[in-house]
């Protein structure tokens, strides 16, 4: 029987459409449309030698003499930093210069790694860069939103094989973001606590979501999940803004992150996929009713008209599913 | 210069990417990509012959003793029509049966025909059909949402070849249809006057993003358009919902869909699209702050990690110079 589900905190729903389900291993990719990469590519602006071809570095990690992890501005960004934030209206319509900040991180100067196949350390200097470089724009004035992100393959909407991140700065909160703030806000005047710690503490004793639970980390199949494999991780201590990860949370993020994203590498055979990690506004940076988190997308399903219409996601694998599979793959 | 841009109802900002913008005849679709289809598919369960691979009409037009179209019960439906629309708790999280009604209309018995090929009356009966089946499924009680929309091309999320586009009606209005409804009915309150009329009137001082103006209906690119190419049918007479548009509003409208679909096949080259239908949901059939309208968004560029966090689209093209493009296409 096909069932709506609510995700608690945007109040969206999904649909798990359990009659056209798929099992998980539906979704093994195919390994003939991934080309091996080599080690080294001349041409890439992102391997060593070339780092004339990108702006100077912004951070960068060293080790014997040579980068380990450099981040630099993107230099075909979509926002630039010299504009103003003005807004003005055009008619009726409001705009506003592309005032922003856009980087890349390149995460290892090799050139056919991804977080699945790296050395524990790459991921580790990769989100010490992602929380260096945050607490530094967030210190930059005219910010509000600060977005980490990777795209993985083409279908996630990238054509760089260089494994990458990037990090856009704002100075826009969009409705996408300030309606669940709206949400959480809410239900902390109405429960006097956070919706997310709620949420997890109910993930913990239903336990058929949660793919992995460490010290610090809880990774779960969200019960609303809107496409097949989304995969959350959520730190257990409350915490709004990912400014304020300690150090031996750090850490151990780089590891369960690695081991989730094996997860899928193996189980799917190395899918697609994009993963954000949204945090609260840079003003809300200690907020009790937001809690930050990492959320993978892979990339095997098409959103399509209905979709588009309604922000109603039909799903067609169960969570529950999703989960089991993950959990059962040696990483 | 990039710039934001913010939709006037939903109140999400896009950014207009100019620095790496791309001319309009850069999303020129390849050739080869597209394989030609039959006329006539004996697989296929919506050609003629091949109907009891359906199940019985629920509305056919008829010529010369056969079906023009046919809209039939979706037999791979996501949602069901004999459940229950109670909601209730599973610990913290809301969940509710798959109560709804999907259907799927046959637009023509010609396996390779499209919108953009199509004989006009096949269009016509098209949109017909869309009229009839939403104002019967909006009296059919239990039902708060009907979402008219058409898939077309892999990208798009279809796999069937067929002709045919899709109505399902939901028991539910998320926040995605609710949030602009509660913009526009603030607009409303502050302004006295429609949000959508207001914006018209505005792109019809402003010209640059019109493709076309007919007795009923608008053509345009939307300021904030999220990707290269969204255009809308907004039509002129106000109205809510698409249950009240008339005959010759709807005679109209099949014309200006088809040229605007050829449009973007001459141009662009056959490309993949989705398009929805957007009307109030059946309680607003008649409100003063709501507009229904037709949005096609061709499937030309991949959202990524950035939109996934955000809700803020990068689109690289101007919709000023789409609008142009698509204006001096000759259909």
């Amino acid at each position: 029987m096909p069932e709506f589900r609510q995700n608690m905190v945007s109040k969206e729903w999904v649909i798990i459409a359990t009659e056209r389900a798929k099992r998980p291993d539906q979704f093994l990719q195919k390994k003939e449309e991934k080309k091996p990469l080599p080690h080294y590519s001349q041409d890439c602006p992102f391997c060593p030698g070339n780092e004339s071809k990108t702006p100077p570095s912004l951070f960068s990690i060293e080790k014997n003499g040579a980068w380990s992890l450099r981040v630099v501005p993107n230099k075909f960004a979509a926002l630039q930093s010299h504009l103003t934030t003005e807004r003005r209206h055009e008619g009726r319509f409001l705009k506003a210069d592309g005032f922003g900040i856009a980087e890349v991180v390149i995460e290892t100067p090799i050139h056919n790694r991804t977080i699945a196949t790296m050395e524990l350390e790459e991921v580790r200097n990769t989100v010490t860069a992602y929380r260096e470089r945050y607490i530094s724009l967030s210190t930059t004035g005219k910010i509000d939103l600060i977005t980490i992100f990777r795209n993985y393959g083409e279908r996630a909407g990238t054509s760089l094989e260089h494994p990458h991140s990037q990090i856009i700065a704002t100075p826009i909160v969009p409705p996408h973001v300030r309606n669940p703030l709206y949400q959480s806000q809410l239900a902390f005047d109405t429960f006097g606590d956070c919706i997310y710690c709620g949420m997890m503490e109910e993930e913990r004793r239903q336990q058929t979501r949660v793919v992995e639970e460490t010290n610090y980390f809880l990774v779960l199949c969200p019960f609303a999940s809107r496409s097949p494999f989304e995969t959350r991780i959520y730190p257990k201590i409350h915490r709004s803004s990912f400014a304020s990860i300690s150090n031996e949370e750090l850490m151990e993020l780089a590891s369960v992150l690695q081991k989730t994203i094996k997860r899928l590498y193996i189980g799917l055979n190395d899918p697609d996929y994009n993963y954000v990690i949204r945090s609260a506004p840079t003003e809300d940076n200690d907020v009790k009713y937001h809690h930050w988190y990492l959320v993978i997308v892979p990339k095997l399903t098409t959103p399509a008209g209905f979709e588009i219409g309604t922000g109603i996601y039909i799903n067609t694998t169960l969570p529950e599913e999703c989960a089991e599979f993950l959990r059962g793959i040696a990483t």
